[in-house]
């Protein structure tokens, strides 16, 4: 589309219908607008097969459901994260057809009867019960950009038994995220077992020198096996995000 | 599964159709115990195409030359990092045929002249001069796990032109590797530019409030644009085998 | 007034009403009691063209209604800062001519009809949606100061394009106040591209690592760009204040 | 010249001589690219009057005389910061006629015989004799940019009397710079006596828990003065820098 | 060995002497795979006397006495810690025969009658009286898991002689566990007076500076006693658990 | 009396009452028992002229009331801290003669008549209005205790004549209390003005950055002036009790 | 003298030598230099005894030497701090007649005949024996500033009996200096046992977790023990000079 | 021996050869002093078997070996840690007979040839190679206090086979010593597969985000495994320490 505006500025000038300053005037400002804005919005459309995200928390529940209307007007597959119970009951009332997520919060509208697209399956695991939310919100978003996704909950390093005998399960992964609270190991045991990416997030799980995540999170980033990289503390949907651009690439 | 294939190779043993030393051996590769040891050294081998690599900080001269020796032995190729100079001058002595790279203090061994097998290249990318050093760090460690790497350096969002000169190169990439000091913003920029994963790497680049990195930690692990993660500071090495692992997916 | 009073004293000692030693013990006191508060109060006045600002947090709506009061009927214009929705209620009942701002939960009174008294335009501009309220206390307060104020919302480095097409805005400001959470860049992107003074305040918004703001003013205090400057986490009227004085001198 | 390019490009479409479908490929890359990037500079140097600044740390001797030449080519003034006297001697060899300022670790190229080009005089302050190095760098740096600089040393406020003697120097000064250690405590009184625009510079001196000039950096960025803006930590060049363009606007 | 034991397993299934269903029972529990599982509880089970212990908080009620079921049904005793006052009532409506400590927040089933197991006697101190709670989850615990307890409370460092005044309990004790919050002082100089071992809790107990026991928690790492060590901040139940296991040793 | 016990011990001896070695066994507990508790209480009440304080945070009314009537019942005057509005009614309800201060959050019971004991005035400086409740705390404990005291409220450093306005006020005091919240940067200018012992108090006031005190408390320990000494964030009752035993000194 | 100033100014008014307006003009900046200034110096001579105290740390030795002959030149007993020994030698040269305290990095100049002036003694204790230089430093700035002092060194808290041997001098002690590193822990116990003012200065003593003084700075801002006041961390000289203006009280 | 004092003293008063006052008046400073003193130390040699132990860090040479001449001269073993290769060697003059562990910085003097008297085995392990000069500290403090002491080193998370292939080892222990840095999971794991008492020692091994043992730290207080306590950041002395009184007990 901006592709074609240009071309026809430059048809214009090419049929003598635009005189060359006003043309150099008009392509100044260009690049650093329009184009750059649909071009690249018109990128991430082709490539990902998914539109953008809404961050839910903090926003006004009509601020939602206007931005919805826009994208759902466009035919988009739409993924709200972050949104609590109330305010997506009073979404589902203008969107029905909708489906809510009550533990990860994340509301999804657009279900694809397509068959998953990345390479192969992502695995979300959790170390404990309290961290299953986090690994949720990746979960779904995951499946939601189209990816087959396995999840392995409460396997924490604590009954390392638990984790091993499902080594067959971590063998089979393209990617792993791994989300755990209180001293983070888990990723770094995984991270140990595989080959594959592993993606590390912390949850503010824990009391006392947890620090509402920051235990967790150093961890993780101190992790001694290669090939783990780490995310925001809570952060499930970035998680799921960057598992489902490694899948697919 | 696994305990069915126990049962047939049981089986097998009880009926003498499977010689009892044979079991032992594949016993011995079963999943978990000793053979573990063995089972999952032979997989990385196997899959990875590259051996352990040895953290030569705090490590004595000839403890690494020891070590290197019986990976040589092997006729496995041998990267060394975190090597100071006066050190990789003495294992070069033993070694002269071993390859040092002083800014990223990487040593190498084995250079292989077979072809890159990962899916794409890999672009590492620097803000500014003096995160030169870790982004080399990873580049060379990409490079010697068989991807093909290019690097862009000192393109920091001060000037942010410098980076969007080279939008082509951003997009052509399969994983990008950032490496930022200071308040670590550039990731986010390119994190909004590309659709392949992008792995940032904080340096303890900067002073005063920069708090020897713990600045660029923070912002890299905030950043707004999704599909990013994160490693520690400085650890380029960390960032260069995550982007192998995912180009090799 | 004061100085009137100065005046008094001297003109008695002129004409013998006062004697010198007398005299000497009066002014003894004075400039470090009634003179030195009257006296700067007055330079304020005269120089600023607008009187003391109330900060309404934690303070009773009885004892910001006296204060108004007070100010009121000296002519004074008034603005009361971090006022929430209840308490604003109640001084308008008192001030039905007063005006509630409240996305920024300012309060003010005496709207000028004078024109703009700065030299140029004073740009303000919110990284995210979720920055607004922050980015509103400064642009109110810019313009209750007598600043010609522009915004320009939601501009954010993950999407760097936004930001670009308003190269032209960014160029024609005389300050320009940045507001952003998360990993707070957005200022040493436009640190990067305008020669005009960036006052940087980092927002609360955010989540886990950011640290209720943490990560933003590290970032801007490390900051690549030459010329930005930092206020307070969340301090959006601190920012209006000092943008309004920049753009007088 | 680069808009020349551009105009170049249409008259040849206009005229016939490129096809609009190759003109449409060559603008798609050349704002991102070659403009962008010149036309920034252009402006830059322009509108500042000033070159680039080389960040002398960490950077070797033979890169920065490298940078040098290229500038001094040009005909363009140099400041190149936080170099040390060893390395500054060597600059000196090749550039006999720099001057290098030990205390603030700045070296200059280019003194200008022109008149300082600022609306006003900026006043570097302070609090301590310790701080005098880093309120020098800010000195310096602004007397570089061409402005009527003046200082005022060890006024801290445990002796505020003689804070208060300069009573007359402080209001006169257009933009003032306060550089303190330990509590950070002078821009708070200097900016309540004041209604020009206040710089804090936060140093590392002091010991125990200024914790290498958190304390004062917190101090600053709390400062119950409206108009006080801070930047990081010892940074000198960038509070006399920021204070240039506020002066110059 | 192990390999040994596994060959002569192979050689009776070889020669019929072991048929193969036992046989693959026995693998089963050999190495860490279900049998892991089986074998670490079991374990834990004989040599510890108690079974799982139930972490209440975050946990919905309906899920905590489906868990409890489970126990129950197998003859266990129950520990559910950190269980409020209205989730406790619920679970006792279903387990009437409990027992709810609300002071300690545990609620216990299956009180033994069987006398206390452990060489000797924990002594539980708190130093003052709002570190009470957690002193008695503490007590609670090591009661619960079979070992004789006393306490003492409110006998902090600030009136020495009411510590000193029990120097007879103190030396007595097998393991003591100090519980303090504020300043964290007491494991130091009960760590002075006996030679157990002293298991130190920090509590979140205090204001300002305390943060939430961060002072607390230092005091107690950088005691200068030799054979204290620390647990979490609040984690009493981690500290009766430790002083049972050592009590038992 | 405990002298008395010990010299009938030995008398006992000496008489041939007391076996040497029983007596033996005796005096190894004696001095860390009984002794030191007694003796001890005794003095405190004797020296101080006053008793224990009760610090009500997180104590059950039903508590403080048995406490309290134990106190009362040996005539003690009593202090309550920290005692919210509700607890202080039921407090009163039980001692209708007690006094509540609920700015300061203390109640007293026992007004002394007598006049103040102490050698001078002890003076209570606020630095803004919201530092006032933590002023009132120091203040009145003061007063409890026996002194003069005088309160100066909303002197801040930002406004620094309204507090050499008080210089007289400042010079006359035998110890200066300064309590404030933001920068914390009063006591450094008041420590800089007078030669009497300065207690600082930071308080929680303030927001972003100020950390819930910190920031003042660290600009407090880091004062350039001497003579000044620091008491934990938001301790009125711990800086008015030093300032009382500075003046009683 | 100022004040000969003013009436001078007075006279002339009350002759008509100066007319009202002049005389307005002139005493509106009086108050705020000169005779604030010179008052003050005035006072401090006065009432302390003693002089400005020269800070040796990151001062050129001839800049010390040249504060102390301007001082000397008036006849004022010199201190100068944190001078190492290297420089020491060199001001030695200058001042033979000097004193140079190794250990606590202290040289005087002037030893006074004079007997001590305070009502009573300061007590200076250490917890362990690397705390000795900063208690040093304390009791030598102390004795400089004309008290009777004692020391009592290594008496920390993991042997209580050492401290508690020491009652009587306790006692006796018309103020304390607690110095301690580790967990700081000693103030408390001290602020206990006696009655007099504790000011407790934590020292970087320790490893780990002790986080260079940190942990000793908590737990004294924490202790339990009311009347103990803290200063910076390794602050000796503070703590001497607090006691020093308590025992002169 | 001081019990023999004591009984002395009782036997003189019993037999009339010291009159009762004057044995009250010995005795009222005996407790406190000599006794405690003395009593105390008595004690810990009749229980410990070993005596004081000398923290070399910071001590000169000659202190070092005067302290190590008094006890020597009473027979005790002599224990010296954190002593750096040079003063050893100085040390080892004056003692030729003493050993030094370079590694683990501990000099012993005194070996004994008794067989160990604790009740069990206690195990060292550590996580990587790095971390070992830690664990053989603990290692050689446990086997110098009498203890069997067996070591398991470089067998962390990443390769947990390692670990899991020394399950023997494990459970047989009857105390273990986990030595970890970087992330710090070990002890989590171990503490999960044993039932004895795990002490948790955190090293500073690591860079970036380890923050010098805080990750480490961190992670090992918030371990979700039951049993395991934790030391300060390198602490290895005090985990020997530890481990060996619980296995006397």
């Amino acid at each position: 589309m901006e592709e074609k505006g240009i071309k026809t500025l430059l048809e214009d000038v090419s049929q003598g219908k635009l005189p060359v300053e006003e043309a150099l005037e008009r392509l100044k400002t260009l690049p650093y607008e329009d184009i750059g804005l649909a071009c690249i919005d018109h990128h991430r459309a082709l490539r990902k097969g998914h539109s953008e995200v809404i961050y839910g928390e903090g926003k006004e529940v009509s601020d939602i459901i206007i931005i919805m209307e826009k994208m759902a007007a466009q035919g988009e597959k739409i993924l709200v994260s972050r949104l609590d119970r109330s305010k997506a009951a009073k979404v589902r009332e203008r969107f029905p057809e909708s489906t809510f997520h009550p533990r990860a919060k994340i509301l999804t509208l657009g279900h694809s009867n397509e068959k998953p697209a990345g390479r192969g399956t992502i695995l979300v695991i959790s170390a404990g019960t309290s961290d299953i939310p986090v690994a949720e919100e990746a979960a779904i978003t995951a499946r939601f950009m189209g990816n087959r996704v396995d999840t392995l909950f409460d396997v924490g390093v604590s009954g390392i038994h638990r984790l091993l005998a499902h080594n067959e399960d971590l063998r089979k992964a393209s990617v792993i995220v791994v989300v755990a609270g209180m001293e983070g190991a888990l990723p770094s045991v995984v991270g140990g077992l595989v080959e594959c990416p592993v993606i590390a997030v912390p949850t503010s799980v824990g009391y006392g020198a947890s620090f509402q995540g920051i235990a967790a999170l150093l961890g993780m980033l101190n992790s001694c096996a290669a090939g783990v990289t780490v995310v925001n503390i809570d952060n499930g949907f970035g998680a799921g995000y960057a598992a489902s651009i490694i899948n697919r690439a």
